[in-house]
C-alpha cells in the first residue's frame, strides 16, 4: 500500500500514522517528496487489513490511500502463464481453432429449435446455445419453458452433435441444468451472483461469464476468481456489451477486452455481439472485428423467424443471414491465424 | 405501438407491414405525414406479441419501433394514486415521520453490534442495519458472519427496541433469514435476480430494493413489480448511487431519484449515501439534501471504529460523526415539512 | 511518482528503470515489498517530465505508474484556505447570503425579457440569466438574438438592478460580451475549450465554469485552473448535470459536488437545476437538495410562456412556479445557515 | 411528432391539446388506444415549432412527446445514398484503398518529426499527423509549437510527400492551420464548439471530426451538419473512444460506431486506436479489428522514443512496432476486401 499524506504534516501527526500502519501488520517506509510525505507500507495487501481505512479516519493527515498489488490470483497470467483451454465434447475452446456458438435467445419449441440446430451446425457452428431459464426485465415476459427447455437441448445434441450452453438463473437449479447442458452460461445481470457462481462452479461444467452491464475488468476478474477459487478451473470470461450513455445500439460492445484479457488472465475469450450492439444488423460487423482481435470464440443468437421470436427479436439473425455471415468470416479466420 | 416507416415506401411495402400488425393482434391506423408515414398500433402491448421484430425484420421498410405503454403497473402512481406506507414494528414508512435506519455494514462481533445499536437508538434512529451476509467483489474477503450475525441483530433488537434490517443473498436463506429480520434488503448486484426477489417477496416481509449500479428508472420500477406480483406489497425503493464515469466517489447518488419515485410509484423511497459515495466525508451533506428532497427515510453506514471495520471501512461514519449529524438534519427535517 | 515493478523483476531490469528514473530529474527510492518492488521517485511532478511512460516502453519490467501530487494549484483549498467570494454589483456570491440567477434559456424579446426580469426580481432573485448566443445541437435551430439580445440584457438591468450573466461561445465575442454582462458563462459544451476560457479570463469578468458533460471533478478544477492561471481569481463553478445511461432525465444532477468543489477549492459552486435534469417537474426539488447541501447559489431557466420558448421549453419554469418554488426555499435557506 | 396522453383524459383535456397542436401548426390525428389516446401531430418537424414542450406546460394530460424525424439531413445515407470521399493529395478516402494517417502526438522538434515521417511513409502511411497546437488538460501541460510546428509538418510533406493532417483549436488560427495542412482535425473536446466547426468549414479543407467524449450518435452526426450546411462536403468521422465507467483504458473505442456511420451517413469513418484505449499495448488488436469491421482509415499515434514524448507518451507506438503493425494489417486489409 502507499500512503501519500496531506502537505505541511507535523511531526506528531506523522508518527500516529506510523503506529497506525505497524498496528496492521504492515512495515512503514517513509519517503519525504518535493510537497508531501509518501509512506510505502510493506506487507501482504491480501492477508493483513486494509490500510484504506486511514483517509477517512485521518482526513486532516491522509490524503489518499494507493494498493499496489493485483486483487485476482488464480485467473492472472501471473499465475497461469500460458494459454489454458476448456475442452467441450471433443472441442478445445481457446485453442487453434476458433468455435462459434449459435442458436435461439429462448429454446420456444421442438421445431424452432431443432430447424435452428441443424441449420447452424451445417453452416460450421459447434456449440448450440438457448435459454431455458429466460431472466426478463419484467415479470409479464416470457421466463423460459424451464426443464422442457433443457431437454430440448439435450435432444437436439444428440440428433447433431453440437454441444450445448444455456443459462443458469438459480443456485437451486444448478445440478439440473448441469444434468442437461456442456456448459453453464452466468448471465450479465448474475455476474456478481456469487451464491449463483459458486453454485456453478460446484458442478464441475465448464463456465461461461458474462461480464456485468456496468463491471469493470478487474471486477470481471475477480468474479471468474470465485469459479477458480471453488476448484473449477473449466472458466471463459464473454464480453456481451457495456452500458453507457449511447442509445443507438442497446449496449456498448467493448471489443478491447480481448487484448485485455489475453494480457490479465490465461482463460478464453468469448464475444456476443448479439447482446452486444441489440441490434441484427450490426452483428455481422462485429463477429468480423472479434475474429480479427483474436477471441476465441462467438456467441450469436439466429432465430428461425426473428420476427416471431419470443424474446429479443431486435437482435437475432435469420438462418440465411448466419450462414451468409459465417462464410464472410472465413477469410478473416484465416487473416488471424485461426481455423 | 407506434410504428415509423422509411421515407419512399411502395404501396406493396405498406401492405406488407400493415399485414404483420394485424397479424401480431393490433388493429393499424395509418397517418401520412410530411417526409414518411407513420402507423399506430391499436392493442394492448403487454398482451400481444410485440412489434419491435419488425425494425430487424423489415430494416428496408421499418425505421423505428415505439412503445407508448409503461411496462410497469402494480408499482405505479396510476395503480394506486395515494402513497402507500410500510409498516415496521409500529414504525411507518413513507408517512409524516421521517426515518433512519443506521449501523454497520457488516455485524462484526457482540460488542461492536450492541455498541453501535445503542449509540444510534440515542442519536434518534429507529432502525438497525447490519450485514450477516456480504456480497464481496473478491473471494478473498470477509463474507459475514452468516446465522450468527443474525442472532446478533435479533438480540440488539430485543434490547434496543430497533427495528432490524439485514440484507438476502441466497434463495435458500430466505426463511432464515426472515425469521431474524423486520426488512429484507437487496443489494445492488442482485438488483435483477429476479429469483431473489421472488423468494423475498414469498416471506412476506417488508422489502427494501437497492437499485443496481446500471439500472434505469424503468428496470428499477420492474424489479419492484415483481414484489408486488408476487403478491408482497411492502415495498420500498432505495437510491444508492450508479456507476458514472466519475472516479472521485465510488458511485454517483442520483438524488433526482426521489421526485422520480414520488411521481412514478407510490411505494416509499429511502437514501443510502454512505453506499452511494462511497467516503464519509461525504455523507452529511448528501443526508441533508437528501430529506430536504422529500426522502422517506436514510440508510447510514455507522461504525465504532471505522479504521477496523472488516469492510467498506472508507465510508463509514463514527458515533460521534452520526450523534452529530443527526442534530444537524432535525431543522431540516423540519424544514421539509416532516417529524 | 510511485513506480510499481512487476514480480520476478532481474536486478539488470531494475537497474534499467533506476536509470530512467534520475534521468527524467527523479530521486529513486526503492521499497522491496512482498511480492513485487515500488519505487518511489522523488521530484517535482509538475516540473519534470512525466514518468508515466516507462509502463509503455517498459511494458516488461513496470506495471504501474501512479501519480501522488495533485495537478491543480491555484484553484485548490491548499492555495487558499478561505472561501473565496465573487462580487457583482454589489452583490457577494460565496458569503453568507444565497442567491439566485434567474431568467430564460434564450432571450428571445423584449417583452419576454422585461417580464421575466421584473418577475423574478420580485419574487427574491439577484441576477438575470438570459441567452444571446446559443450553442445547439443542430445547425438549423434557434441560434440566439447575438449583439441585439446583449442589448436587451443590458436594458433590462437598467431597469431592475438586476446583475447580467450570459454565455460566451466564440473568442471573437469575448469583448463585445464582455462590455454588456456582469458575469460570463462558460458552457459545458466549451468547458475545455481552452482558448475559449483564456479569453474569458482576459476580461476581468467573473466567470461561471460549467461542468462538461463529462468531466471528472479533477478536469473541471484544471479547466478552473486556466481562467486563475490567466489572472483572473473571479472564478465560480457550475453543475449542471453529467451525462450517464440513466435516461428518464436529460442529465443526471451531480449534487455531491457541492461538499466536493467546497473540500477541494476556495471557489464558490452554483447549481443549475433546470439543465441537471432536463424537466421542469424535478426543478423544485433539486433546488431544495442544492441548498440544503449548502451550494452558494442557483441558476434558475424561467419563462412566461415555457410552452412556445424558442429553445429548451421543457426544463423553463412559469412566473407563477418560480415565485412559489422561492416561497418554498425560504425555510430551508434558513436550515441551512443562510441568509 | 406522437404525443401520448396520460390514462383517462376528460373530452375537454383532450380538446385543449388538439387545439396547442394546431396552433403550432401541426394537423393532429387522433388514436383511440386500449388505454390510453395517442395523437399524430402530421407536419415537418424542422420547419414547425417543437411540440415537446406540451409535456411540461400540461403534465396533467400529456404523458410523452416523440419526434419521428431524423434531425440531420445533409450528412445523411437518404441524402446521399452512394459513399462520398474525400480527396487529399491524390489520396482518396471512402473508397477501396485504405488509408493509415501515422505520426507523433505533437510536433516537438524537426528531427523528432522527420525521423517520424521518414519511418512511417516506408511502412505505408500515406498520411502525417502531428499536433502544432494542443488542448492540454492542464494549462501547465505543453501547448504546442504553434507556428513553428506547423512550418515542420509543411517541411515534411515536402521531402516525403505524405499528406497532412492537424489539429485546429481557434477560429482565429483557421486561416493559418489551413495554410499549411492538407486536413483540419476538430479534436473531442471541440466536437461542440460549434463556432470552431464553422471556422474549418470556411477554409474549405477537408475536416476531421471527432467523436466528443460523451456524444451520442446523432448528436455526432449533426455536428458533422454543421460542416456541410456550410458549405463543405469534405467531411469525415473520426471515433476515438468515449467515456465510460471503466477505468483500465482511458477511453472506451466503439467499433459499432463502423457499422453505423456507413449506414446512416455516406462519409468516410476513421479509427483512432492511440487515443481510443490510451494504452500502446491495445493498439495493434484495435487497429485489427477496425479495418475488419469496415473503417475507411487508421489514425495511429507514432513517435520515435515515446518514453521521452512531450504529451501522451503512453499511448504512441514506437517505429518499430508501427512497422511491423502494417505487416500484420495487411491479410486483414485483404480479407476486408481493401487494398
Amino acid at each position: 500500500m502507499i500512503i501519500v499524506l496531506k502537505p505541511n504534516i507535523s511531526k506528531k501527526q506523522e508518527t500516529t500514522i506510523l503506529r497506525e500502519i505497524r498496528k496492521r501488520g504492515y512495515r512503514p517506509h517513509v519517503m519525504r517528496g518535493v510537497s508531501r510525505i509518501v509512506i510505502g507500507a510493506i506487507g501482504d495487501e491480501l492477508t493483513h487489513q486494509s490500510l484504506e481505512t486511514l483517509a477517512n479516519v485521518f482526513p486532516q493527515i491522509v490524503e489518499s490511500v494507493m494498493p499496489v498489488q493485483k486483487r485476482y490470483k488464480l485467473v492472472s497470467r501471473e499465475a497461469h502463464p500460458q494459454d489454458s483451454t476448456v475442452a467441450v465434447r471433443g472441442n478445445i475452446i481457446g485453442g487453434k481453432k476458433f468455435h462459434v456458438m449459435a442458436g435461439p435467445c429462448s429454446v420456444e419449441s421442438e421445431t424452432q429449435l431443432m430447424t435452428t440446430a441443424r441449420a447452424v451446425k451445417q453452416a460450421g457452428a459447434t456449440m448450440l446455445r438457448g435459454g431455458a431459464f429466460k431472466p426478463r426485465t419484467s415479470p409479464y415476459e416470457f421466463q423460459g419453458l424451464g426443464e422442457k427447455g433443457l431437454k430440448l437441448l439435450a435432444k437436439a445434441r444428440k440428433e447433431t452433435g453440437l454441444a450445448v450452453i444455456t443459462e443458469l438463473l438459480s443456485e437451486n437449479h444448478a445440478d439440473m441444468v448441469a444434468e442437461y447442458t456442456d456448459i453453464i452460461q452466468i448471465g450479465a445481470r448474475n455476474s456478481q451472483n456469487f451464491q449463483l457462481l459458486i453454485a456453478a462452479a460446484g458442478t464441475g461444467k465448464p463456465i461461461l461469464l458474462k461480464r456485468g452491464l456496468s463491471m469493470k475488468i478487474e471486477e470481471w476478474l475477480l468474479a471468474g476468481e470465485y469459479v477458480l477459487a471453488h476448484e473449477n478451473s473449466q472458466l471463459m470470461f464473454c464480453e456481451r456489451g457495456i452500458r453507457t450513455f449511447e442509445t443507438y445500439t442497446r449496449n456498448t460492445l467493448d471489443l478491447a477486452t480481448i487484448p485485455i484479457i489475453k494480457q490479465e488472465s490465461h482463460c478464453p475469450i468469448v464475444i456476443d455481439p448479439s447482446q452486444g450492439a441489440g441490434r441484427a444488423d450490426l452483428v455481422r460487423a462485429l463477429c468480423k472485428g472479434a475474429v480479427a482481435m483474436g477471441a476465441d470464440a462467438l456467441l450469436i443468437e439466429v432465430h428461425p423467424n426473428p420476427a416471431e421470436a419470443w424474446s429479443d427479436g431486435t437482435q437475432q439473425v435469420s438462418l440465411e443471414v448466419f450462414a451468409s455471415l459465417m462464410e464472410e468470416l472465413r477469410p478473416i479466420i484465416q487473416a488471424a491465424g485461426r481455423e
